[in-house]
């Protein structure tokens, strides 16, 4: 494959080849890693840069419906939205996440937004460095927004959280005034609460829930990377287009002020960071999988399951083999 | 230090050698860390093995004094017990789990008892492998029992259960007729339920608890490794030391029961094999803090945090400086 050539598609906007290069990067053959190595690192020479915004929330809140509201509003502004799913479970659920393009009808039609579903891939470490690469790859494409969605497991969001700029967290509005089963971690994570449904029926609850975390959140110290009044909770309806507008001020209003600070950079140069020492990581333990490692574990292991080594005597001699 | 006379104390059933022999295995120093292996290589060649138990339970049900009259009632019938603790937190929390022997007096004085503190380390592998190292030093010192405790956290509690060969969840009564916030995942992992302080005023509430839970146990699919009727519940009074026969018993017959089928000894040799692995795995990743993988993370790290290269070519530049 040449690589430079598809490179250079990407920077140029070619739709195909941005598809064709997440593909690749999705891929787990080793002569596809080294090739995505290098696409990844000639796409990143454009220099671009998008807002990187993560969006979680459990089923039911209506995620494709914001994302299809939302995503439609942006590019109505004359931005260009690109759509990328973290779904580690989809090879179990039958890839329910954005599987299905018909929920995103309108966004799907727009030549200003690319929507890429999740992979099947169970493995966490993999589908990390694929949506990651897939953002990098998004943003030298020339993208003014990635929208990186995850469905509400605990580690799928702390993921997320580590690869965007800015973390949303969509809820629906709660029965009554008690909130949410939101971890608290997760809750921390946010920068922006958008409870949805403030439509037809559900606005009173809607607005009461959004209040009920207002109250929370004020509740929480102040992180360095917020200006006052940050973390907050808005209410939007995905469904009547309402609250939209709103919702982006306060993001574009955030942004600016983390860009004005510092902040921003910070945070990505030190993303940067956690991601180079994860993938060192996660290398390093793929090669246990790996012959000749694979079999010496294996017949290592056995003689540790039949009492003949302890399990750290045996472990010395593995990583004997491994040199210093 | 001549481990070899070392660990002939050790199983000679000396305890200051054996004390001894586990402020080895805590040491975190390498040339320590290769006497410790040779230690617990040479100890495992008297080929004893102890019941272990493992011990879980928030604060406030009553640990310390149910270990203090259970060990006692297991002294009193001639066995000989050693008492370890796991405390990930302890470091931070001021070693509050067996910091404090005086409220376990009886059984700290008893000559059949041996009790180890939780030293002070913060990092939960580290933990792991010192306790495991320190039951299987007290195994081959010819103690008949070693009780496991741990703190009510997950990662902890799973941690031991990976070590032992019972597993037992303390509980205090429940206010009402509801199941306290104990954690599925914790739940699954007991083989014995105690509901402890069925004694004075709370006894009602104990009953009722134990029945409660002795319901919900009954709704879970029986597991391959139980005998019909376990997992159970059951009430004791560490206080006024009721129920503790009666719990030895149903130890002492799941016990059986896991010899004669084979289970006993397969859930030996899988956890064996297991933390072979996790070994392997933690020594691994551990090359990455020292020299001269450290140094040259650090350089490459800065590098992919100017934006100067990508997360995975620097992550492939490193492993490359590790062979094949």
């Amino acid at each position: 494959m040449d690589v430079s050539a598809l490179a250079q598609s990407v920077i140029a906007g070619d739709r195909r080849a941005l598809a064709r290069a997440i593909t690749l990067v999705e891929s787990a053959r080793e002569d596809h890693r080294a090739e995505a190595r290098v696409l990844v690192a000639e796409v990143a020479k454009s220099g671009r840069e998008a807002l990187r915004i993560g969006l979680s929330g459990t089923p039911g809140v209506g995620k494709s419906t914001f994302i299809e509201s939302f995503g439609c509003f942006l590019t109505g502004l004359g931005l260009r939205v690109a759509v990328l799913a973290v779904d580690p479970s989809s090879a179990r659920s039958g890839g329910s996440i954005l599987g299905d393009k018909t929920r995103m009808e309108r966004l799907s039609r727009d030549p200003r937004a690319f929507i890429r579903p999740s992979p099947s891939q169970t493995h966490l470490g993999g589908v990390a460095r694929r949506t990651r690469e897939a953002v990098a790859l998004c943003e030298g494409a020339g993208f003014d927004v990635v929208l990186i969605e995850t469905v509400g497991v605990g580690q799928s969001e702390t993921m997320v959280a580590e690869m965007c700029d800015l973390f949303l967290l969509l809820l629906a509005p709660a029965g009554g005034d008690e909130l949410q089963g939101v971890k608290r971690g997760i809750m921390e994570m946010a920068d922006i609460i958008l409870v949805n449904k403030a439509d037809g029926d559900l606005k009173p609850a809607a607005l009461r829930t959004q209040a009920d975390y207002a109250g929370a959140l004020r509740l929480l110290r102040r992180r360095p990377q917020d200006p006052e009044g940050f973390p907050k909770a808005l209410a939007v309806s995905a469904l009547e287009e309402n609250g939209l507008a709103q919702a982006w001020d306060e993001m574009e209003r955030l942004t600016a002020w983390r860009r004005e600070t510092g902040h921003w950079q910070r945070r990505r140069t030190e993303q940067a960071r956690h991601w180079f020492e994860e993938e060192v990581r996660h290398s390093l333990l793929a090669r246990l999988a790996r012959e000749p490692l694979r079999g010496l574990m294996e017949g290592l292991g056995a003689a540790v399951g039949r009492g003949e080594r302890t399990p750290d005597e045996a472990a010395a001699e593995l990583l004997a083999h491994l040199g210093r």
